[in-house]
């Protein structure tokens, strides 16, 4: 099957360029009587929504959705909730540059190997642009979970913990800090060294990389369908195939390789009539399905590609060059990454509840 | 669609508990006239197969694979190709007292909590022997692989890179090394580290985590399927599905977090009538195609969790226990996650290629 | 997965209500560098249009078709092909009195049972208005054929063949015919007789079903992916999925269960270097793969649910009543379904062509 | 995805040829806590096994049936069920005829014209062999059925209806007449006839056609999934996708398109609180959803292709030749086709009720 769909139960599919008209998504497979509105979706999108911080693109968008079927009277019907985006700031005379020249750390050179033809418009397809889909259909998925575990269960909330090589302390954590600094950073303390880093970055043209985390909390035991479509799989992939991820971890993740196994395992014990962990080293997975833990995933995103220095590069004809990417470019693209990279979480989670239904009831 | 089936175009599906009669595979989608016999697929098992020295697992398999349909006089024929290998050291009796018991770190708990059933010997469907048919389809894998871009093109190949704390030097790294010691460690000096570090851990009853490298090299640029099935999301998944496996990254990975856009952007040139990049943190993927470079995918191993010190536990009668796993077990699941892991690669790229012929032509 | 998407290879997934502000779908998996524009997809929805006749319903609908996605400058892209109708003439009121009640032969009730819920305004999602969308995306198929095969090599021609209980006569068979009667035709005798019957049913409030041929001829042999994706199996599916069908058949069908296996036999011989087939009783399908002869797929249409005598029903509340389905009908919905069963044909043939394309080159 | 495969929610997948060491199939998304064995399967291998009566096949084969795995103590595990027939009586010599002469009806030429090479011992893949792993899937879907809906509310049976030019009187239908005589029929003195009929055929080499139909009673409401997965689509792809079938249909079907809107419209009426059918013209799917009545399918079954009067056909180098089919063979498939008809009923239900629970609850 081609790949512009995610999920096997709630499956929702996206289309739309970076400068086309608009871009839509839609969603099959969402449970019949769920209240549904654009009220529910617009503020994820507004969470996303560029040029809201010297820190983000300048790009305007106001990214208004409109919700076009499978709702009526106010709850989903059980048939396809497609959603639309109207792109309004398509200067596209910013890429003009862009049109034969292949962008170094962008998709350029590979989408035209590929195809033999490209939107060059602002990366067309490509372009992170797309994942504002990507978050309201997550703003449905969470619907959907609220549906299924109750409305207060479940918590799915992502932060910035890593900007550059600058850390958050987790001592300092505090999710309501989140909301407060233009970073979804949880350590206000750390905010304030990221706000002079990436000023500074900024200035020069650069751009910094960064590491997300989103936990959920709330879960029930057993999510996850062995063994290809494992809970931890399935979340790689999606937060992989995020713009600019280049590595995805769950739990201690990469630095499970170096505890023994008397450190790495999370022993259980009764908390009254409940099953209850010492520890969380698995971030909530074990065997592929959720522990009932919270689920805690963390990915990297890279630099953003378009900075101002000159880089080499060669054209679609053969030519090498330079090139200089213009434009307006969010310095730190693991910013806007956070609200995405909830979404994806959310996809994941409302997918594999309905899958888990369907087989086991 | 149920979990126990991977990829798209080449689709593989496995069955069968570790100490069942029997484990085995159906691969459907492979190209006709790809000629192909038992041969091509018993060295690939071979070298994953379990008792090999005192670092592996000492239960005797000589997984021994038949080939049962889909061949016909040395050729494939374009009908399902079903393997199958039968269990012969099924020794149940060392797994009695994990009947009752969740052991720390395993899928015991999560498997019960999912189908309120579970078969306990060995893990059941959840054991690590299930990685058997991984390894059997993927040398199918490569067999379709070169068919498709010509035999002598493409080289996938693993190696440990890390054993617990201590990492290979890459000014050491020599492929040839990696088939000569006990770990498929590119390193020779760092493999008798390990060997030191292994044999005390197990001594101690204890275990170590590891980090696995694999690399393809020879693609063409162009395969992936953006937006979601994203070669190197595919990768993410096929990695993650791996048992114990905890976190993947492509290229630089979590490194590229700490770079600037300077830093990270792969600058390319012409050599000949050909691009070359100037370096390769991305890992051989750009906007999820790859770009022809070297694919280069880490993925971090925990720690084995069978360990013979006593650990708190609960059973499925919420009765608070103890539990030391006997039994034989792998001190590092990490060095016969090698093979596993250069079988996922091919298994993806097979499937990739195959999707982008359909496709693109 | 959920149920609004068809195809593998070349798949769409189609959205929106009778009466909701618009209809669309997504295509994914069309291969890049295909002319392709609105006025490719136009001619096919103004042949299916409502209104052109008094045999079809009068509801006003220029269907005029927007392409918002993976076309750039004239050419696809590769990337997901979104298509968009607005719905103009939504006059609800007509539909009032189903609301509550179960019209009988309509999917009110079994809607009802499935989902709890209904968008009760002209049928909702269950209206025969979906199927302007398969009839875009057909068109669109028609484009990726011709790419594959040569643009004059596949024809795709659907006729009406019965009306009610008149069939026509296979010797006045006219394929330029078709497009000169309100029926589609092919034998301009039979037209008189149908229109004199259809003048008598509308006016009767009455309705009548037909059977619909649909014929392509040009394909090459091989297209079908034994044993459950054959191309008779998908064909069979495509067609009795659209609205109000109760019955499919290839080439002989039903009348093949008459015959001797001496009759039924296609014997074969050359004609230069081809093969030829001395008859089609097969319909051009041995084995659930295309023969190289015509495709031959027949399928029976039920008279329309809506007719003006007053049936008895229940309502939503368990209460017995009766119904009399007021509003813009067709008489015979056999006639428009020939431009969406040869879409479907379309659909189904471009699914094949890409799918074997990628297993077999 | 390959086509070796069916269904979504429960989907198995088949493998083997028809003159190959064996035969399995794999099924995945079973439930949990199901019982089965053996035993639970192996009775409806045994009605479909050949050489039963003289009216079929002479092939011996036990056709013993093996579990191999997703079955623990009894009970199923909701792991991929294995299922697993040796092929016993596998007389190639007597297909010597067929490696390089195309016979007329069979797959032989497509087969040969789509992979370039064929198994041509019995027909390989394209044999009716494969139809004996549906038929097992088919008893492991009824244990689903079951188990979902109670073990006494759903009775999932078949008869022939037809064969050659003689249908059954249904007045004389009696579902305990079909298990008395050798051609599944339910009219006792239609089964006279046939036998006549049938032995005249055999005796001159030739071979009938015929008509199954299958029935479904007791379902529940609401069972399809709009609007390309309806209940009726689906099963029009099963019953397509059986050996020589020709035709499907629902309820009328083709006789449909004669009747008038009023005489189609099945009304309702209340029995106590329940809805009831005055008529089931619709054969229990209104809108591609179960309405709760009888589900009716009937499907066309061609005559035999391998008869004893030599045909003029064509051999793979490109010369005319004659052909007579030698060997063992049904003089009439659709006989063996019946519990086939079921078997596929059964999947496709089994798969819809996880399909519906999944996204309905």
């Amino acid at each position: 099957m081609p790949g512009n769909s995610f999920g096997q139960s709630f499956r929702f599919t996206t289309w739309g360029e970076s400068h086309g008209s608009a871009i839509g998504c839609v969603i099959d497979g969402v449970p019949p009587r769920i209240p549904l509105s654009e009220a529910d979706i617009q503020p994820y999108l507004d969470r996303r929504r560029p040029g809201q911080s010297r820190y983000t693109t300048q790009r305007q968008e106001s990214d208004t959705v409109r919700l076009l079927s499978g709702v009526f009277e106010g709850e989903t019907t059980g048939t396809p909730i497609a959603l639309h985006i109207e792109n309004q700031d398509q200067r596209s005379k910013d890429y003009g540059d862009i049109k034969d020249k292949f962008r170094p750390g962008h998709a350029d050179y590979t989408y035209w190997q590929k195809y033999g033809i490209r939107d060059y418009r602002g990366g067309g397809r490509s372009s992170a642009r797309e994942t504002a889909m990507r978050v309201a259909a997550g703003a449905v998925a969470r619907r959907v979970i609220a549906h299924l575990l109750g409305s207060e269960q479940v918590a799915i909330r992502g932060a910035l913990v890593q900007m550059g090589t600058d850390s958050v302390d987790r001592l300092r954590w505090d999710w309501a800090e989140v909301d407060r600094n233009a970073f979804f950073g949880p350590d206000a303390a750390m905010a304030e060294v990221w706000a002079a880093r990436l000023d500074e970055a900024r200035k020069n043209g650069s751009s910094l990389g960064a590491v997300v985390e989103v936990v959920a909390q709330g879960l029930p035991a057993g999510l996850g369908e062995p063994v290809y479509d494992k809970l931890d799989a399935d979340l790689a992939k999606a937060m992989m195939s995020i713009n600019a991820v280049k590595g995805v971890e769950i739990g201690e993740g990469f630095a499970a390789a170096a505890l023994s196994g008397e450190e790495n395992a999370d022993e259980m014990r009764m908390e009254g009539d409940e099953v209850t962990f010492l520890s969380n080293r698995a971030g909530g997975v074990l065997g592929g399905l959720s522990t009932g833990q919270d689920l805690v995933v963390r990915f990297a995103v890279k630099p953003t590609s378009s900075i101002l220095s000159p880089r080499r590069t060669v054209d679609r004809f053969g030519q090498e060059t330079e090139i200089v990417t213009k434009g307006r470019h969010d310095p730190c693209v693991g910013i806007r990454a956070v609200p995405v990279g909830e979404a994806m979480m959310a996809l994941v989670l409302a997918d594999h509840l309905l899958r888990h239904r369907g087989q086991v009831g």
